[in-house]
């Protein structure tokens, strides 16, 4: 059992993606204005890459656009102090290809908030981590 | 009533805050090897401040010293699709001064990981802004 600096256990790629594809919300990490950023969203896992659904001009649409970002779920109970984390860092790239567009609209994926949402952003995970929070946890 | 680029309602300072005070777990936002990094901690809000509780050594505590970081916090239900967030951006610091470090170690907060966890992050939430996400929102 590999543990991290926190003493905390880390989890394999295959067990990362299996949590994100569980998972209907996470939060998208970026720069705005050179600062950093962090908004909840829902999402869709689509093979290795991670969808969310947007509208144009939003302020996540334009600060991710070529950016490197991070891209984080978790699922934590306080109460029993037990739970995971899973952590992406990757490209974010906007679609403009009309029949990536299609097939992307047909995810079981649509976004909360009011308006047209036809804008995709897609984050390509070429860094996934992942942790598990357990109290039963050897000390080290 | 306020509506961001996204449509969802903006909340005040004194609702942030009050919600920060509510909630356990948040996730700090900060830069790790020029890239961007989150980590899911429990903290208290004492004041308009965040605190953090850690071990020496951590990545969290090495990243996060003396930067510029954001703290999330939020609380959605996917089922009826409400929910809120807040987002604190602000410098943080490693405590130091011995009588900080005791009148911190008396707060409510204890570190869920494993060891020893003797060192404090200050976050100063020098901006501090919310969204509260309803389907009853007016598209505009």
């Amino acid at each position: 059992m590999k543990l991290d600096s926190a003493g905390l256990r880390v989890l394999s790629h295959e067990e990362c993606l299996r949590l994100l594809s569980l998972t209907p919300i996470g939060r998208i990490v970026f720069t705005d204005r050179a600062l950093p950023a962090v908004q909840p969203v829902n999402f869709h896992l689509d093979g290795d890459e991670i969808v969310i659904r947007t509208a144009v001009g939003t302020k996540l649409a334009v600060a991710t656009r070529r950016a490197v970002v991070a891209f984080e779920a978790d699922e934590i109970d306080w109460e029993s102090r037990t739970g995971w984390s899973v952590t992406a860092v990757g490209r974010a790239r906007a679609v403009s290809d009309p029949a990536e567009i299609k097939r992307l609209s047909a995810l079981p994926l649509v976004s909360w908030a009011p308006g047209s949402h036809d804008h995709f952003i897609v984050i390509q995970a070429e860094q996934l981590s992942g942790r598990r929070i357990s109290p039963e946890e050897p000390a080290t």
